[in-house]
This record gives structure tokens, sequence and C-alpha cells, in this order.
């Protein structure tokens, strides 16, 4: 049987913009499967393994900026998509999840593929719907068309983020015969006009006074997309009034202009004093450095954060205001409020960058091979115009410490968990024709191997895995390193190369141990191929510890001899 | 530092009877981790993968009947736990759940690997602590000790199931040089004392009273581990009173005198009427057979069902009592006081379960190769003191088909997903010496592949993989069957074999096609080995919805010519 208000839910979407939806198989879902695929605006796709499935629609709403659409079927479908969903929370990617269930007066009655699906999602969706169960009168009808559109705007609304509605859905599944799919051509739609938060003539009056007292200014954007507009705005602040930009890799606001080493000496007490801004402006959400967190803590300086909705969290501990308005608009107007500053602050911070920048090369030129100085060489092959995720734990650390990248740079650090790197690598090759390469340790690679478990072709996919056969991070720290427990139940050593799994697959696999073959490797890694490559920087995993030792010692002693 | 109220927590668990920890690597757990490897009573095991961590810690509780304990960091690692909490709620299997996290007053700060983890299992574990997140006084250690205490007793508790204790947790995780591991020799504990609930003697005469009127009484088990005392009560009343007992292959109580084959028939309504009985009683949990479920749902029989805690589920929509007590006690009660059944019904029931016996071989000898002849054959290979584990989807259905096993049968039934099998299956391979053999189908198998992915060896495994290249059981459905969808979105068509995972994980491989390299291949599959051995057995997709069909079609036919 055809259930209408299911295809006008579809056609909603399709109204609203959403143009994807990744499907898991199930009977009880069936329903919208049909209508997801049978609609001639939406790409539909379909996924076994539900956990990856929602990275990879994670991965491609990171990309489109528009909800991509979850379908699962009842039971515990739903809770494997939790990972993703939380990510999507807290890094504010819009999804639209629809999971099918069994209709009300079965739940909890010991029949088959029932949990309790309401609210399954807690805290880590913006709002979590209940469909209609049944269309008997008008008003069920109304408030079925209503809820797709409180979804999808609630979605996409600042700061975005995953909605959920459960949809209760009685048998027969499928339609009967003769029975045809129409979808309305002008489906009820209500969508919000748009509009922007800005300050008042008076707030900006009053931050203009404060300003004028501020002669060390620190900006530290949180992890955002590339957005040219607020790159120039940052680059003039910093080359008009010396404003100091501070920018992890996951800013995507890196420039020539801005700092982007500051991992190399924040942790360093002694430079401190020289470094303690009189004022933090931060925006977009977190920053990787730990480093960096623990200086603006300790830091006396007040922190302003702007936000639109005028919402913010005390990461810094000295949080004084909130500016409730976009970035854009603030920077630009602290261009043309903000007095030039401290020169000797900015020459302080810029020198330390220019001498870590110098000093770093000649480091790794004498090194032996491990993972550090191989992705040192290797970010300098990878093209200018393409994606670069990189996975959690030591990944994105090290890309971090080496300062400024052309590329995109995603990853998944709203929970910072290693579960779902590949799929969201595999999401945004869905979205893109550039490359996308994939930096990963092999913890992080083999957690998520079902990424790659579909019928769908992503030759634009490069992957990097650095395996060094072992949580490496947990060497690289200095509790776990010293217990006698560090092998077995920290690293979880584990003897896995990806050989294996690029046959299962059919990807191009190239293995490299040394110098030698990862230049050889290198050459034609990025030519065009029918298939994802793989390339396996194999490592020992106490020779990267001993490396990102040597290069910390080498970094300070440099900084001190040219003091 | 060392946490001495984490040691106490610990310390108690091996008190009451706790002898199992799988722990997920991470850096926040880490005294947890500490303190479990490092406690002399209890054999811990570190799985990376927290989601095939949960099934495998269900695995091995189900079996050991005491609480398995998982310990994660903080983070998503709470969140890929989830497919397997609701299982072990609804199957009523008892966890104990320690997730480490931030401690509270990082919550929400845009720290990383933080997310809303205080009740994240919502209603899917029995109750969810927080642990104190710091220990000045001494009412902290007294509130820690009765966490610990109540949150074991309350997973033992009769239903069993999973329950949660959230650990907020400060830096420093590991005990500074020096520091000594003491665990205490006699912390804490309260237990409560053995009970169980009986009826009243009031109670008792109204039952008999009511029971003179009975003639036709079934006996439906749900599904439940196997238990020796319960099947001679059974048995008893089926020889002696011509109870019928109707049991499902997950019952673990099928035997000569119980019927065993009713998938087979209770589709056909021209013989309910032969069959309706005038009183139903059930124990334990679900029945897979839908067959079976819609029959009493149209019968006109009362329904009781016997639950020691008094609460029950309307599975059969005609629930009249709930006896709120142990079932051997009642059966053995009913075996005193239950007037002799009527004849001719026992004998129709009989009749048709002797019938279908008969015939099936006969139509197995002739049908082409496919998986449901294929498993006929090679359920006699199977060695009766052995654990089989099923997996969802066709796997369970197929053996419940086939009828009476020696085996235990060990199914994920309380969600019914695909989502753990291999884990689960993988648990069980923990507790025992016995071959553990799975059943399973493609889908459930590489959906749940990282259940290998650890460096314990499990040499008594089995795997069976049905592989039909698709989520087979689409297209024995008439709905999706009849979908031009059907093998993209339903079926989702995969092409992968097991091969190249068994040379990764270096596990004895073989597939099959036919009936004769099956019969080859089953010839030493059982031998003991130092790996475990996959027996992958390739069939169509439709061929096998054909010989489906086509004995259905002949068991019928069977049953009406020999009426």
């Amino acid at each position: 049987m055809i259930i209408q208000p299911i295809l006008d839910l579809v056609a909603i979407c399709a109204k609203k913009g959403i143009e994807n939806a990744i499907l898991s198989p199930g009977s009880r879902c069936a329903p919208l499967t049909l209508a997801f695929t049978r609609h001639p605006d939406i790409h539909s796709r379909t996924i076994s393994d539900e956990r990856s499935a929602a990275f990879i629609a994670l991965g491609m709403a990171q990309q489109l900026g528009q909800p991509v659409v979850l379908v699962c079927t009842s039971g515990s479908a739903a809770l494997n998509y939790c990972p993703a969903i939380a990510e999507a929370y807290f890094q504010r990617v819009p999804l639209l999840i629809l999971t099918a269930d069994r209709p009300p007066e079965w739940i909890d009655q010991w029949d088959g593929q029932t949990i309790y699906q309401e609210e399954v999602f807690g805290k880590h969706v913006k709002k979590s719907f209940r469909f209609p169960d049944s269309f008997s009168n008008e008003e069920q009808i109304w408030q079925a068309g209503r809820i797709a559109n409180e979804a999808i705007n609630l979605a996409k609304q600042f700061p975005a983020g995953p909605v959920h509605i459960n949809i209760p859905l009685r048998e027969p599944f499928y339609p009967t015969e003769g029975e045809k799919f129409e979808f309305p051509e002008h489906p009820r739609e209500f969508t919000p006009v748009s509009s922007h938060s800005q300050l008042t003539e008076e707030s900006l009056k009053h931050i203009k006074n404060r300003l004028a007292d501020v002669r060390r200014l620190l900006i530290v954007p949180g992890q955002q997309r590339p957005n040219a507009q607020l790159q120039k705005l940052l680059d003039q602040l910093a080359a008009k009034q010396k404003a100091v930009i501070v920018t992890d890799t996951i800013s995507n606001l890196q420039s020539e202009q801005t700092i982007t080493l500051q991992d190399h000496w924040l942790g360093n007490e002694g430079l401190h004093a020289e470094l303690e801004p009189d004022l933090v402006i931060s925006f977009g959400q977190s920053v990787i450095s730990k480093s960096l967190k623990q200086f603006l803590r300790k830091s006396q300086a007040s922190h302003w954060h702007i936000q639109q909705d005028g919402q913010s969290r005390d990461t810094y501990q000295h949080l004084t205001r909130i500016l409730a308005c976009a970035p854009t608009g603030f920077l630009a107007w602290l261009g043309e409020n903000l007095p030039s500053q401290d020169d000797d602050f900015f020459e302080t911070w810029k020198n330390l960058e220019q001498k870590t920048g110098e000093t770093l090369p000649a480091i790794f030129e004498s090194s032996d091979f491990g993972e550090y100085p191989a992705l040192h060489f290797l970010l300098k092959k990878i093209p200018a115009a393409s994606k670069l995720h990189l996975a959690n734990s030591m990944a994105v650390r090290y890309v971090n410490f080496l300062g400024k990248r052309e590329q995109e740079i995603i990853c998944n650090r709203g929970t910072s968990g290693i579960d779902g790197s590949n799929s969201t690598a595999v999401g945004c090759t869905f979205t893109t024709k550039d490359p996308v390469t994939l930096i990963t340790g092999d913890m992080a690679f083999f957690y998520d191997r079902n990424a790659f478990w579909h019928n769908y072709t992503i030759p634009n996919l490069r992957i990097i895995i650095l395996n060094n056969h072992a949580g490496g991070i947990f060497r690289l720290i200095d509790g776990p390193a010293k217990q006698p427990e560090l092998e077995e139940f920290f690293e979880t050593k584990q003897k896995l190369t990806a050989k294996h799994l690029a046959t299962e697959f059919g990807f191009f696999y190239s293995k490299v141990i040394n110098q030698e073959e990862l230049e050889a490797s290198l050459k034609d890694f990025y030519e065009p191929g029918l298939h994802p490559k793989i390339l396996e920087i194999e490592t020992s995993s106490p020779k990267n510890a001993e490396i990102l030792k040597e290069v910390k010692e080498k970094i300070k002693a440099g900084i001190q001899q040219k003091k």
C-alpha cells in the first residue's frame, strides 16, 4: 500500500533542497526506500552497515552544507547511527534521520526487531519527532507535513545539526499491483526567510571603547570550512593592525599572515610572558592544540566569542563577552575600528613562526625514516585543489604540527573519535571529482573498514595509512609509555597491513618502509585511476616516539639559539 | 595518581563473582584499564572496536550467567556499545558498563572526546549511575562503593540486564613512580540473599479449578538457555497428560516429545480449527516463528504467561493471567494437577510433526543444491556437545524449519539485529573449549568482521557462511521481490567472499558450490586445529528462493495426501 504522507515527506525534502539520501536495507523501511529511490530529484545510495552509512552521510553533508537523509529499518539499525550522529551534533553538520519503526501498539511486546526508538539519540540530536502512525483524519496529514518542514528547517538553522523523525509503519509495506507513486508537485512548505543577527550601535560603541586599550589582540578561529571572505578579513587585520591570528589546521584559515606552528613552542612556559595577549577573540568551533588551550587558560586575557545565536562555551576559562553576530560582519567592523596593535607582540609571534618554519625542513632532512618526516615530505605532493581528510589520534596532530596547507582540511573533531574517518572520507568523494586524500593511522583505518563495503565507485579516493601496528599515540604520552600494560592494553598491538583489504575491495596498494620507496610510490599516486589507491607507510612505534622527541628538542634549541 | 575508589570498584566486582572484563583502549579510561588488568581474579581482554567489544562481552555473559565488565574511554566510544547493549537489555544478559568520562566541569565546553555520556544508553539499560568525580570526603567514598554494589546486584537480578556507571576522571590518569596498586581484601559488599516468588495456595486453587475444563493445552516456551529440569517436566507433561509443547529452536527445549516443525504448516489456515488450543501457557522470551505468532493471535484461547517478576508482554494478544513464579515450580505443580488432555488434539499435532519429519529428507534428497538442503545436510555433522550460534535473517529461520537440535542454540533475538553475530560467537569461544559453530549469511558476516580484529586465539570457532551475495531474505518475501529496486536497495547485492578475510586473519578457509564439495569439506571441519575454520557455501539467491517455495509446496502436498 502506498502511504501518501511518506511520498509528501520525500517531496518536501526535495523541495527544500535535499538531494541525497543514504539508505540501509530493511523491510520495515520499504515505504521510505521506495519513495526515495523513485523520487526524480533525490540521489539515493544504499550502504549496509549503518555505522558507516551515517558517517558517509556526514561526509557528504559536511561538503554540501545541506542535510543528507539517512533511512534505516526498525530495531538496532538506528543504534549503529549513534556515533556519527553525535559527531554531526557537535560538528554542526545537518542530517535528517528517518528511522522506520513498528507501530506504537507493538512496541515492547517481544516482537522482532523492536527497541525503544523514540528519543533514541538522546541529547545528540537537535530534536526528535514522532511521525503520525495513521492518517485517518486530515489533521494527522497536516501534522506529517508540518513535521517534515520543521525537521528540515531545524537541521539547517544555525547551529546546523542532526534532526530525527521516528516513523511508525504498518504492513503492507509494498505497493499493490497497479498502485502508482505520485509525488505532489507543490507540497506544503514553510521556510524561514533569510536573516542575520547583528550587534546594536550601542554595543559597538562599548566595544570600540574597550578596544581602545587593546594592544595585544589574539584572534583564534576554531574549526570551520574554508571561507575566502573571512580569510581576507583576517589577513588584513594581521597586515594592517598587526593582530596575531593563531590558526589550527582545522580552522581552514591558515595563510602567510597567520601563525600556524604554535604547537611547537606554546608548551614552553618560559615564552608565555612575551606571548601573553590582552584580549582573545574566537569564533568557529574547537581547536586541536592542547598547548594552545592550556596557554589560553593560563593567560589572564579576556576572551570574546563570536557566535550568531549568542551561545558559547567557556573553553579557555576567561570568557567575558559573547558577540551574537556573524564573524564576517564583526571582523569587517574590527578592520575599521581596531587600533594598531603592539609591534613587539606581533613580531614575537612572527619570529617564532619563522624560526620554526626554517628549522623544520633541516631537522627532517637529517632524521631517520618515520611517520613524522614521511608526512612532512608527502604533504607537499598532495594537489592543492583537493580535500584532505585527517583521522583523529596522530594523523591530525602531525598535520597540525606541520603548518599551513592549501587543501581543505576535514576532520571529525566534534567528538574526536577514530570510529568513522574512512566513511566520512568516502562520503566526501560522493560530492566532488577532486582528489580526496585520507591520512589515517592503522587503528582508525581498520576500525572503519566497512566504509568500503558497497558498490559505488570512489576512484578519486587516496588513502595514506601510517601503520605502526598499534595506537602509537600511547607511546607518545608519558603516562602509558611507562606502564607494563603499554603494548597489550594501550597501544593494542595489531599485526594487520592493508594489503588483503586492498585486494578484497579492488584498491591499488603499495607499502613503503623507507624514504626511497615513499618517493617512488608518490610519483603516480595522484594519477587518475579507476580505483582508490592505498599507500601504506609502515614504521616502528618506538622509532616514531624517538623522532617526535628529537624534533621537539631541536626546535626548542633552535628557538633559544636564535634568540 | 591511583584513585583508590576505582581499585575498590574492581575489588567489589571480583568479590561479587565477576571474572571477565573487555577493555577498549583509551587514555581517559587508563585508571580503569590498569585496575582491571592488575586485579589477580579478573581476566581482562582488549578489543579495539567498541561495537565488537560489547557484543563479545554479551557472548561471554550469555554463557557465564554472570555480568561481564565493559570499559571504554570518553567520547563516541560508548556510542559504539549501543547495539549490543540494547540486545543485552531485551535478551536479559547481565553486563556492567563502565564508561570513563571527562569531569562534569568540562562537559560541553568544546574540549576533545566529550559527548553527553550521562544516561547515554537511554531506556536500554536497567539503570545508569554517575560515579563520584572526587573523593574529598568520606561520603563520596561510601557512595562509590554503594554504586558498585547496587549496579552489580541490579545487573544480576531477574530480569538480568545491562547496567551503566559513568565514571568522570581527572588527570593524572597514571600512577606516579613508587605508587602501588593495593586492592582491598574485604571491600564492602551487600548482596540480596537468594529468594524466589511462588503462587499462593489460594491462587493455585483457582488455577486448579480453571484447569479442570482445559482439554487442549498448548505450552509455548520462548527463548532461553538449555535447562534439563524444565526439559524433563515438559517431556512428562507431553507423555503423561498429552499437553502439546510447541518449541522453537531458540527455546533450547526441543525433544522427541515436543513439536518442532510447526513452521511448515502453521501458515496453513485450513488446519487451524483442529489445532486450536483452549489454553496457551508460555514462559521465557520471544519466539521466532511468525506463523506461530499469527496462529496464536488468531486463536481464541486464553494465554497465561509465567514470569517470576510478575511482568509480561501481550505478545499473542490474548493474555489473561500472569503467573509470578519460576517456570520450573509451576510446571512441576502442573504435572501433578493437570487433567489428561484431549487425545485427538495431541495426535493431530503429533501427526503433522511426524509427517513433516518423514517428508523432509526425501524432499532434500531430490532437491538442487542450495542453502536450505546444504544446511539440512550439514546440521547432522555438527558435534552434539557444542554451541551453535545462529545469525539473524535466514540462518536462524532455516535452522528453525529443520527441527530438533542437540546443540545449545544461541541467537541474538533480543533486537534480532545482524550487527553482532560474529562478535557474540567470538565471545562464546572465550568461555568454552567445545566447538562453537556460527551459521551466518554473507550480510551479517561482513557487517561484523571486526569481531576478528584482536590478538586472542579462538581455535574452537567454526564459521559456516551462507553466501548468496546479498540479503537473500528479501527475495523470499513477496513484497520486495516484485519491486524493480530488489537487487540494489533490498538485497543490496555484494560480491565479496570470505577468502581474503580468512587470509588476513589466518583462518582456514574452504568454499563449496555443490553437494560433493560440501561433503568433502565437512570431513575434517571439526578436527581440532590451531585456527578458526570458515566454510563458505556459495549459492544463488534466486535458486534458494525456488527451493524454499518447492519445499513448502511439497510439505503441503505431503500433509494433504497422507490425511
